[in-house]
């Protein structure tokens, strides 16, 4: 017999879930496992709201979304050596995988055929991982990621997962070094921080958006070098064959033959977001070029430390809206209207427990 | 006034040439430059067919087509140091670039945005470059090749255009090493030339094709490991994750989320054929394993004589036949209806006098 959210493992927990596709989020009460040799405890202070959270509550009902928490060690198992009590840590989108397999052993668990999702995921123990906005969360050390000393937790928060997800593929396709021109298409909670990372690398940074009201903002605010809007063909037409590579943060359904003409000959064109349906391809503009469309996701959990410890170091942060907990349905409604700029976190160290039923 | 092909150089010559969208060749009287300090001017003795040159002339019923020559040099300018008189030498499907732009400098004239093709370019002179079934040709000896002693004349001709096209993509993509698993899609002049490269190199070779019945020419005749019939979804499925990379070289539409799929993480699908229409692009099977979809069009001079010097040392040869000149356009029209292992190549050198009217 399946047990309930409550009584299935020993530790009580408690957070706000969505029960139904409805997507509202409500008081939770559920529980966590003990912790194992190798598990790593820690008290939630901050939670990140991302874009597949919305979209996972609504699809499927997901009891208990979101992905990324910060917060304070309370507990290590007996072979825990990344942290001790105290800590500040960080877990991102995954929390398991095989450990045994060609990604795993390259440190690129995102990649493994059996990774497991911090939440919706059936864990290692046959239960469902719980996410959640949620007072404490447990993790295997190796999904653990330290925060440096000067790293905001709530700032830092979207970095697991915004961060991450643009700061590998800088780095795997080569584009982490000085000299490079890339552009950064949409200006979100991706896109933003992948402005900053590039920059940090030493590019010049190219914002290509269809709302020429972000330019402002991806040039005063974010110090991106220039702006192109995308929707006008006189600005793109002069910038064809200029750039190194693109990060496409866009997930809806767009062309990619402007774009793949922006490129160099060589030239990559990264997509980070993910469409729900085809994209057309026009395979003679690759071959005229031999030109890149690639596709990344996440990163690896040697890389994400490595990613937030050069975030620390070149003073980069997400931009968001701390939020308390009882505001997240109205968040969620924000977010679905691309009304933030650019993640809300909840301050669930300082409101979860005034929201207990 | 514009001079007609006949007068418009000092140097008589004589072809076959289509001179409306008909397709039809027919014996066509013509002229070329004379030998200029870097130029080499050498006798036709074979001359291959490509399926470009199918499309070329019913297109856009191009005078003169056809892209590989190979024969003996008669006649050197006063600056050429790479051949001599007597030499055996092939020029391929381009015969200038700028050669100042960053890919000129790197030897990729190939993607130069200047790049002057054999046949129905604007050569630097103003005068349209002619391709052509025809008894001579001249190029600036950028464009000329060393065919090294072994290699004969004849087979050796469709590895200007397939070799090549097939050779730079497994190089840049880092497949030219023992223990890659590569699939070659398609079994025509590129598939079956792309097999015997990707077998020198040391690769594990798997044909991916629609038509079973091609599966004994791949393991027997060509020498690959392994053959999918691509419309098979269990032999597919069984093949999922297992490929390092993918050469792709289908012209017609066709799906590519079932090649994305046999790559393993990180692989990279390489199109060399190029459908007219856009393919439909699956953008999450790509984030999914940080796969690339990537295109590739022939190669640069210097790595042209690699790989015509690499074919030589490792025996590769296209399996061809030899027609006579008048034969055009019968072979022609079985090249529409694919019926040829895998090229046609023209005996130039002993047919086409008796074609002169």
């Amino acid at each position: 017999m399946t047990k309930s959210p409550e009584g299935e493992h020993p530790v009580k927990a408690f957070g706000w879930a969505a029960t139904d596709t409805s997507g509202h989020l409500s008081p939770f009460n559920f529980s966590r496992r003990e912790t194992g040799d190798e598990d790593v405890r820690f008290k939630v202070l901050y939670c990140g709201i991302c874009h597949s959270d919305l979209h996972s509550i609504k699809m499927t009902g997901a009891s208990l979304p979101i992905q990324w928490f910060l917060g304070e060690v309370t507990e290590v198992g007996s072979k825990v050596e990344k942290v001790k009590v105290g800590d500040k840590v960080g877990v991102g989108c995954i929390v398991g995988a095989c450990h045994s397999c060609d990604n795993c052993v390259d440190n690129l668990e995102n990649y493994c055929p059996k990774v497991l999702l911090t939440y919706n995921s059936i864990y290692t123990d046959g239960t469902i991982t719980y996410g959640g906005y949620s007072d404490h969360m447990i993790a295997n050390e190796r999904y653990i990621i330290k925060f440096p000393e000067n790293m905001p937790l709530d700032a830092g928060a979207p970095l697991l997962c915004a961060g991450i997800t643009v700061y590998s593929p800088l780095k795997y396709f080569g584009l982490a070094e000085p000299g490079k021109h890339v552009g950064i298409v949409g200006l979100g909670g991706l896109g933003h921080v992948a402005v900053k990372f590039a920059k940090a690398f030493g590019a010049k940074v190219t914002v290509i958006s269809t709302s020429p009201s972000k330019k402002n903002e991806a040039l005063e605010h974010l110090g991106a070098d220039l702006f192109l809007v995308s929707r006008d063909p006189d600005q793109m037409q002069a910038a064809v064959g200029t750039m190194d590579a693109i990060i496409d943060t866009v997930s809806a359904v767009h062309p990619i033959l402007p774009l793949i003409s922006l490129l160099k000959s060589h030239g990559k064109l990264v997509m980070v977001g993910a469409p729900e349906k085809p994209l057309e391809l026009p395979v003679f503009s690759l071959i005229m070029g031999r030109k890149t469309v690639a596709g990344s996701g996440i990163g690896g959990m040697k890389e994400t430390q490595e990613m937030i410890d050069f975030a620390a170091k070149h003073n980069i942060k997400a931009d968001i809206e701390v939020i308390s907990m009882d505001y997240v349905n109205t968040a969620m409604e924000r977010l679905a209207k691309a009304d933030v700029r650019y993640r809300f976190v909840i301050d669930i160290g300082n409101t979860v427990a005034a929201t207990r039923p």
